[in-house]
């Protein structure tokens, strides 16, 4: 049975969360989450010749352990999803050379990874795919090049800035049960709440996220408690706690249940600024760390929320303002 | 019923192409096509401030134009679907600012038009939506200056380039009943020719259409001749004697039902070196002309196979190689 309300979209025992595979930098596996982490990397070249390469390297293993750990070949791969923040989704159409599979690219910004998780579910729901392969990679020198500066200028960041992360995050979506079930999706709208300032992003998404789960909240009539866990992408610090404080202004308490993926991926003596951001942040955190939560049963229920801040710096320099997007995914823990 | 094969998927009478919308710049209406569009501008600011809003103005229309002739409104939209050129897709982005619609940012280079158009089939043939919009734009002048020099240098240009299309295209798809139904789609995979001249995307596209197309036939276990027509997206004179040669080595002969967008939307004596491309391209000729050959009964049955060059100029620049994509999309006029 398929239930649809406004931009949600209800699974029944139909949609799960196959093998998945994460792929990070130096920084990331000195974190807190370092652990969570399928693959790491001592700098971040990855042993590349170049940046570009190295962030290529990073999506190539998260898609290929996450294949690997669902004991799937690649030709048992219907579709593959994947983007990145590179112009262009360069990083995914050069990786997807390598791979003999359909691919249709996405771009949602950092909400790039829930994007591609949530149209791989309404696929599998469709009956019409057994196996698709979701993907998102983000690098720190490759964003930090490409948005603002030439990195050897090493130029001063306010506090608000958040930090790229480095790495890349799969998951095969299949219709074969497994521990993890995928239950409801909610499409996100672009939000515009009129700012402009790309070094404090977090700020322009928190209303994105707001309206993204208030809208999941209301299509599902349920409260925020019926999740274990709602997990923000990466709004980090400043973000976080705008979007706690919207939140309580429209009568939902989340305080004791967030957290934030660009917040959890760094600890406090990393010099991340207000934390971490881009495609892989949600990824790597949701693929690792959160779906660790679930199978040890310490969470059964988790709402993952990614966000994106849909600019580019020629859009900024005509004065524009950043309309941002953020998407939702549903797990719960299968009963044994 | 459903039928899945390799990458094609068949649809039995469920998803239909409802209203379209085509905006268009002047050299465009001033081609050979210029009566099949439904909208047109005297220059190519399209009444905006800078090229970037006069993009996002074409697309607008041609969403809104869509949804009209579709006799829906906004709110009757479950999803918009959208991609351009632009870095990071802003184009798209900033223009769903205006809609309170779901949004997923798609990104297929010129093939973006079939590849948002096959996504759309596959989620209405799912049942779980109704309506969906699909779009996608392109302007000569963000693309010049994005992909090669600043517009103002005048820099001359090689026989082989292609000329970006001004224009946006957008079409319903639907699981109401209308003239035209999609019948079938095949999800193309990535193929890298080792071309990496972009002056010459025709040329490193054409294999990218063949795989495709062949994929289709067999898959479907149909002859060339089973369709009125096959038209390419944009490879324009170069890249589709590439293609016939290709398809004829590979003992398809389809040099009789072959047309090109990229050919048919200018005219000889329009200075478009080797014809047209950009995502515009076959979303135009496809949304405008396409379907009304279809609707006249002129063509009953069409295969329209959108290609793309999924480069940017950085991997140029690291010579790399230019990998590239095409997607299919079957029409066919319903039986009165």
């Amino acid at each position: 049975m398929i239930k649809v309300k406004s931009s949600t979209y209800v699974f029944d025992n139909i949609v799960y969360l196959g093998g998945t595979g994460t792929s990070v930098g130096p920084l990331e596996k000195e974190g807190p989450l370092g652990e969570t982490f399928d693959r790491s990397y001592k700098d971040n070249y990855c042993g590349e010749k170049n940046w570009e390469k190295a962030e290529q390297r990073l999506l190539d293993d998260a898609i290929t352990i996450s294949i690997v750990k669902s004991g799937l070949l690649n030709e048992d791969i219907d579709l593959i999803l994947s983007g990145d923040l590179i112009n262009q989704n360069v990083i995914s159409n050069y990786v997807m050379r390598d791979y003999e599979v359909p691919f249709l690219g996405m771009y949602g910004a950092c909400s790039t990874s829930m994007q591609t998780l949530l149209t791989a579910a309404l696929l599998i729901n469709s009956k019409q795919f057994n196996n698709i392969v979701v993907a998102a990679s983000s690098h720190n020198s490759t964003a930090e090049r490409q948005y603002r500066y030439p990195t050897e200028y090493g130029n001063q960041k306010p506090e608000t800035t958040t930090f790229t992360v480095t790495g890349s995050g799969a998951a095969v979506v299949s219709n074969k049960k497994s521990e993890i079930k995928i239950t409801s999706v909610t499409i996100g709208k672009v939000i515009d709440s009129k700012q402009n300032n790309p070094n404090d992003m977090g700020s322009a998404m928190a209303p994105a996220a707001s309206d993204t789960i208030i809208k999941h909240l209301k299509d599902l009539n349920i409260e925020p408690s019926y999740y274990d866990m709602i997990v923000t992408g990466d709004l980090s610090e400043i973000g976080s706690n705008i979007l706690l404080d919207i939140m309580q202004k429209e009568n939902y308490n989340i305080n004791d249940i967030h957290d934030d993926c660009g917040k959890l991926i760094y600890s406090e003596d990393q010099k991340v600024f207000s934390g971490g951001s881009g495609c892989a942040c949600c990824a790597v955190v949701t693929y690792g760390f959160i779906k660790n939560l679930l199978l040890k049963g310490k969470v059964k229920k988790v709402l993952v929320v990614a966000t994106g801040a849909l600019l580019n710096p020629v859009m900024i320099l005509q004065k524009e303002t950043i309309p941002c997007i953020a998407h939702a995914v549903a797990f719960e823990k299968c009963d044994d």
